[in-house]
């Protein structure tokens, strides 16, 4: 497992409350390191080269992900996506620009939040973009929320003692019937295409479709009768040890997903980057950034909620649109890729 | 009949496209001005009193509705209403700056709009804040948009093409189920209360319950079985018609509701206010204001929609917070009062 110092292991990310999150998957992990360590080194091979000689356990699928998929061995690939999206117009504003400026080159949409209509209008006078689905299960904040895509009626499991989806992951997790998440996710999928958007892949909010083996279940099930590819990293297996057993070999799995998480400062924002990108293996990484303004909307969606909040959203705009990170690309040999193209390379290959 | 130059007749206020309906309403009330000057003779009397010599048509109601609420009978008593709160942030802070300021004394809440969560916080902290409910039928935005309380399913009649509520209000009556629209906003209320408001008085947003007499019917049968007052103006009977025979000798009917309307230049904003408090007559009044701050959600919000705007609700904002507002109710003898003082009053004179 190629671990980074910069990204903190057992991790899994799209997530508001990491801190949260980190523990209750610690809790399911312990003593299965070495197990997953073996299950890494047959992971997203082809079934034909499954009985190969196996690859040195430190880069155990970088290499074969990218044959199949048509790259040249030593290729650093990187998926930078923006989250959120149709959540805020702060976001929406931030994240537009992000994908306009060429730096960020994919990025992912809530479908119950308010402000979809501006993103998906974007969407449709941009087919190219590469726009996913950022399944949303959960409404984090105090002052502002929404609710499910579905009747409430039909999705009771979902909704907190106001109406609204639960604010945290963990909550979700305890409290959803996976066929009522299930449900519920395909209808934002449904109704994301009734508007005109095409997703090119799915995640998931907060990381709540990651947090039981029935919802991680759940959300591939839909994202393969979709033929919509999942974000997935390598990493997770240790804090998901019900991961490796779902996936298949037409599955993308991330060497590493960059994400910042509580604890770096303000001044260390750039460095933690900096060094992020200097790091990067061939593979695929994906680097997941949160981006809107430190403006009033921003600072009243995130009321009380530093973490993920205004000035951290500013900052990784800041740094996702500055020369700093597009030299930093060019000197580490680091190729911005989509999910789009992932996807056509994977389907390409299987023809 | 208490024209004012200022305030254009037939005009059905709280609406975000008022001309339209104005233009529907004219059809519906060519030839009934006579009938309906009678008809002012005897609203909102007491049955005691309802024998007693007609008043001048000029000031039908006024000095009864003092009397009955225990007013001098030359008191000048304004509502200085903020709509919209609960619809965005920068609505929210605005109208709750001017709540606070003391010459804002009344306002009402949106319970569809994503925003609810802070007014409702704001609510449950402030106990003997004036607010009421701003029942919604319609989401008139392009880029930012809600949907009903009610599982869509249960309204069906309500919602556009794309799942929302219909942008405009006169849409939204042409399609609109009256038994939908009142189970609705009853949930509405329902929402309200779960969520720890209070409301001491109801309007509608846009003026869609007033579109129609068999809406105007519900939105009466609604605020009757709630105990709640409605805004209600003379001078809309020009325009509706059948307003009249619905009131009651327990509605408090305004003399005159203050506002503004497209057609009023960004100079002529203060001007327009100052003529119109100076003209203020005995009895009450409503002034209806927007506020909200210039600001680039506000500018999202209201995008390609300068009526009812982000610069409108600035300068809304920018006149009721200033001294020039204070000095002129000053001057004017023009005392400002609330909706539950009203509601106490009517009340203490059934006794």
């Amino acid at each position: 497992m190629n671990e980074k110092p910069f990204v903190r292991p057992p991790l899994i990310v799209s997530t508001r409350t990491g801190a949260d999150l980190k523990n209750a998957m610690r809790n399911r992990c312990l003593g299965i390191t070495v197990l997953l360590l073996l299950c890494l080194s047959v992971l997203s091979v082809p079934a034909q080269t499954a009985q190969a000689q196996p690859r040195p356990v430190s880069q155990p699928t970088a290499k074969t992900v990218l044959e199949r998929l048509g790259y040249p061995p030593d290729a650093k690939l990187l998926i930078v996506h923006a989250d959120d999206l149709g959540m805020a117009h702060s976001i929406n504003r931030a994240s537009i620009k992000g994908l306009d400026s060429g730096l960020v080159s994919s990025a992912s949409i809530m479908i119950p939040c308010p402000w979809l209509p501006e993103i998906a209008a974007y969407a449709r006078a941009h087919p190219q973009a590469d726009l996913g689905l950022h399944l949303t299960l959960t409404s984090e904040w105090k002052l502002y929320r929404w609710g499910p895509v579905l009747p409430k009626e039909r999705v009771p499991s979902l909704l907190d003692s106001s109406g609204y989806l639960y604010p945290t992951e963990t909550e979700a997790a305890a409290h959803i019937n996976p066929k009522e998440a299930e449900a519920e996710i395909r209808a934002q999928i449904a109704r994301a295409k009734a508007l005109g958007i095409q997703p090119t892949h799915l995640d998931s909010h907060m990381g709540t479709l990651y947090q039981t083996q029935a919802l991680f279940e759940t959300l591939f099930r839909v994202a393969r009768d979709n033929k919509l590819l999942v974000r997935v990293s390598k990493e997770w297996f240790l804090s998901a040890p019900f991961l490796p057993s779902l996936l298949g070999p037409d599955d993308v799995v991330m060497n590493t997903v960059i994400s910042i998480e509580p604890g770096v400062s303000a001044e260390g924002w750039s460095k933690f980057y900096a060094d992020a990108i200097k790091n990067i293996q061939p593979g695929i990484t994906e680097m997941i950034v949160h981006l809107a303004y430190d403006d009033e909307e921003m600072r009243g969606v995130a009321f009380e909620h530093p973490d993920w909040g205004s000035e951290w959203r500013q900052r990784d705009f800041e740094f996702v649109t500055s020369e700093a990170f597009r030299k930093l690309l060019q000197e580490n040999n680091v190729k911005l890729i989509t999910w789009r193209e992932v996807s056509e390379r994977m389907r390409k290959s299987k023809n």
